[in-house]
């Protein structure tokens, strides 16, 4: 039997009983769906990532891409998978019907991703590109542009790449210097070199269309001048064949983990003969890329939870497997070793875990709830999700990272000397799990986001929503006399959080953004944790309800073991704010005036 | 130039400034020591660590060893590396003169494996494990086993281990069963399987002298039951000619990381052939074990911090001289960019690091400080110091195995997608350091120790004096303006300690054990961030000191480097401990009385 990878029942718990993704089938857009639709997708989604994607998880860490004679060769599953995306409408699945897609919900779409991400994640990557990279074409690229490019990209034939990254500009996007010169043809002539670009270029693919950032000659500097463009690793000639377009593989990166996807570095126009392709107005490309940058970065938070969830089920499988010790209350050496999961320290390993893996996932599904009902939904309504969803995507993005290397880690904890050894999966998962923290813009630059920009949006009308959202659960969960206690210390926790960001806000005033900003990173995590509080007080209300009816013995479990994973993280991670409050609130410059040479020797 | 892997001025401000490590010589045992001779010590581990194992710490990663036709080959270095730390006298430093030792205090042979599993930690090990197995020798063993046995160690032409571990028991040793019975002549026939052993088998080594773990014939269930014995891979015949002994490996394991040693798994006594000498008294095997084990736990920690201190200066160099982004307050972005290190949260990713590794570093040598003190006292001190160095044998391996791990994950952050990148070293002491929380007893085993067996020895004497040591620093830290605040941070924390371990002494005292002990790795977390601050107010009280008379300007930064580092972790670090105390203080069974059957879906 294949070894489990995420949890069926806990996606249709999240899916059903607590987002009511049935109910989006309301709104025109999504009136063609219905729960029966829902549930063929996701059985397909787990039979695809059992049989077709978990087979090959070791295999594609063993032998990574390899570059030889100018091909990238990739494991012969790429191509497999990318056909079957594409013929079973995985890629287009989000666009609408007039784009032949599926109107597919957002929220759908991501808990698929999960379950295909937990099978392997490397493997994952390649249609979720595509699909981000169509995406970003049907909303600001030319007819022509679309009608030539999207549809080999939905079809899995053509990868999609998105290509910012360049050796002098990484975190720092407005320094990118990729020239893209224009010409009386329609198309420019680019020249530079990009860095990092995952999928960049592969053998599973008959074409990669990168989704570039450049900038027009003579175009302002900083962000303000930079352009997005299409660019072809084989462009389409007029008689629709394919030529090359002067796009050179360089290298591809020898990594930690996360080996099934190459990483590239491209050279760009080396014989001044590499084309690109406007996308919609000149010097308007990082407001563009955003759009595919912030689908990203849930795709990495998904990608996050979906490796913890990979890890704690083996973890969890050895520990109920693994006889070793007793209990501490068993004196005789003689009496018969125990499962080790009956040991405190390793249900606490578990719990947190779990905490981690469904709590991130919860989080990650309430923001594409909200990307569907900002799409669907008008004025005020459409602004609320739109903020809502922009405040919550740093977070959605950095904790499961974040948490999720640490949830890996535990994972490979429990299963002791084999957990560093490569016959378990663990050492594998925890290798893959370190990428998240980095790509998509790192953690230091999602606490710089939040702090400096998403949370004072609109005079930090972001933030009140999101204040809304929490205390409208809090006061269900004060309703309920077995959540009264949870609810008031989610309460305690937000006003920390208030009095955290109040005391932090008077630093912005007076101008000091040094000070305001230094510990943001702190913030994010501190921010992170009460959101995730948030999602599992939501779920015990749902358990707790469904627990007051008549259940079966297995369904019972299933309830009652979702609430004491709520009461883990309430009373093992939510306490971790007041340590990072404490620090907070002090704002004394320690590391921003901090002189750098302090670190001689 | 090769890169920095450890700081040389700081190693010397620890041992001179801080430590006193030449006031060692007033007593006879360490008499014929001085300043001059640890000074040329530590220059040539130094040397050693620059020029023979750093060069080959990449190549043992990515070139680990290969069992073919019975023959595990290692690389040509560790020959190289065993036969100078043989002539060089660093495997029997630490042994009397009596035993061709040098009778050095073990304070200096710490620092110097700091340096050497600093330059490469896999390389490192070989000479320590013979060190350990040869002390435990001339220890416990007979005056033959002595003269067969221990010269050749010393001399790094026989490898020495400690083989424990068998399939079925890992952290449980009461349970093994590898089994030696009596003979005739003298010898034990032995017959089992060990796994996980260090340096089990190799070919830079002309024999493996194994210090093993078995169970007599007989012998009682339990812990009681367990001996110890010598069990060569190659026996001595009476002409002094080697012979095999029946000790077959099995396999060498594919790892995670720390790849330059092999760890293997052994097949004793297929033959019925593998002679054994039993080591001591029957069924004492244990207490003796954990004389070299106990040396073991001080010596991961020392390499957590090692390889953690390698990390750190690479991210610092990398921090130095990457440009990119530019300050907060800078809005022109043709502004030129600047190195990462201005960044305030990249500050305190590299001050987190050094935090971490210099704090580590101080715990441990302080530990073996306490050994050596212990060595050369008597009656009431000498307990004292032993008593000391027992409480604190699991907070020195834990929090540096732990914060390590932490440690590098910052230094790899650092450094982007680089850091992910196998160009730089980062992700291989990320793999490296992965181990130290697992070996030598995991971390779970050593929260147990601490709060199940050291806190409270001897009605609680070892906790009062190190109460006493640290109230004694935080006396000292008020006595001087500058650190007044961070004395009575420090006080506030043990404060909370106090309160949180009587706290959990009461249901010790109920007898509820399992309710006491549920949530020990927390408190040993606690405890360990205590241990630090206390460490770090130590190095503060003297830096202030410096720091008050007349300094060159390199010597200036010096002294506030290290006073800045001492504020950060009482800013950033301390707080923790106040998030872990209220879970702590809980003590509601959430995991101990937990259903296992929860985790089911």
């Amino acid at each position: 039997m294949a070894p489990k990878f995420v949890s069926d029942r806990n996606l249709r718990f999240l899916l059903y009983e607590i987002f009511n993704v049935e109910s989006l089938a309301q709104y025109s857009y999504y009136q063609e769906h219905s729960r029966e639709i829902f549930d063929i997708v996701l059985d397909t989604a787990i039979k695809m990532g059992r049989e077709l994607l978990l087979p090959c998880h070791a295999a594609m860490d063993k032998n990574p891409p390899t570059l030889a004679d100018g091909r990238l060769s990739v494991n012969p599953v790429v191509r497999t998978f990318l056909t079957e995306c594409g013929e079973g409408g995985w890629i287009s699945a989000g666009a609408s019907y007039e784009h032949d897609g599926q109107q597919m919900p957002a929220i759908m779409v991501s808990a698929c991703q999960f379950v295909l991400s937990a099978a392997n994640y490397s493997a994952s990557v390649y249609p979720f590109l595509c699909s981000g990279a169509a995406h970003l074409i049907l909303s600001f690229g030319s007819q022509e542009l679309i009608e030539r490019y999207v549809p080999p990209m939905f079809s899995g034939l053509w990868q999609g790449t998105m290509a910012l990254t360049e050796p002098q500009a990484g975190s720092s996007l407005s320094d990118i210097t990729t020239q893209a010169v224009p010409t009386n043809e329609g198309h420019y002539l680019l020249r530079g070199q990009k860095i990092f670009i995952s999928a960049g270029d592969h053998d599973g693919a008959d074409n990669i269309v990168h989704l570039m950032l450049a900038r027009i000659k003579d175009a302002p500097p900083g962000v303000k001048g930079i352009s997005l463009f299409v660019v072809p690793k084989r462009r389409i000639r007029d008689d629709g064949e394919l030529e090359a377009n002067d796009v050179h593989t360089v290298t591809t990166y020898h990594k930690l983990g996360y080996r099934g996807t190459p990483i590239t570095q491209l050279s760009l126009g080396e014989n001044a003969d590499c084309r690109g392709y406007l996308v919609g107005e000149p010097h308007c490309g990082l407001k563009y890329m955003f759009q595919m940058m912030n689908e990203a970065r849930i795709s990495v938070g998904m990608g996050a939870a979906a490796i913890a969830s990979a890890a704690y089920y083996a973890s969890l499988k050895y520990a109920q497997e693994r006889p070793q010790g007793r209990p501490i209350s068993q004196k005789d050496p003689a009496a018969p070793p125990v499962p080790i999961i009956t040991h405190a320290d390793v249900k606490r390993m578990l719990l947190f875990q779990r905490a981690v893996v469904e709590g991130s996932l919860s989080l990650l599904l309430q923001c594409s709830l909200y990307q569907d009902l900002q799409k669907v939904t008008e004025g005020e309504e459409k602004e609320r999700y739109s903020l809502l969803l922009d405040l919550l995507t740093p977070v959605a993005k950095t904790y499961p990272s974040e948490m999720g290397v640490l949830s890996v880690s535990q994972g490979l904890q429990c299963l002791g000397g084999y957990g560093y050894c490569d016959e378990f999966p663990l050492e594998q998962h925890y290798r893959d799990a370190r990428i998240h923290p980095i790509h998509e813009g790192t953690t230091g630059i999602q606490g710089l986001d939040l702090l400096g920009r998403k949370l004072f949006t609109k005079n930090g009308k972001a933030a009140n929503l999101y204040l809304q959202e929490v205390q409208s659960v809090i006061l269900r969960a004060k309703a309920v006399p077995a959540l009264q206690p949870y609810g008031k210390l989610l309460e305690e926790a937000v006003n920390e959080l208030q009095a955290v960001t109040l005391h932090l806000a008077q630093y912005a005033m007076k101008g000091e953004y040094d000070l305001f900003l230094a510990d943001s990173t702190l913030f994010l995590e501190l921010f992170g944790i009460i959101a995730i509080a948030w999602q599992w007080l939501l779920k015990g209300i749902a358990c707790q309800k469904a627990l007051d009816g008549e259940l079966t013995r297995i369904e019972s479990l299933f309830y009652q073991g979702k609430l004491h994973t709520m009461r883990y993280f309430f009373h093992y991670e939510l306490p971790k704010i007041y340590g990072l409050s404490r620090r907070l609130k002090e704002v004394d410059g320690l590391t921003a005036h901090m002189n750098p040479e302090l670190f001689e020797d």
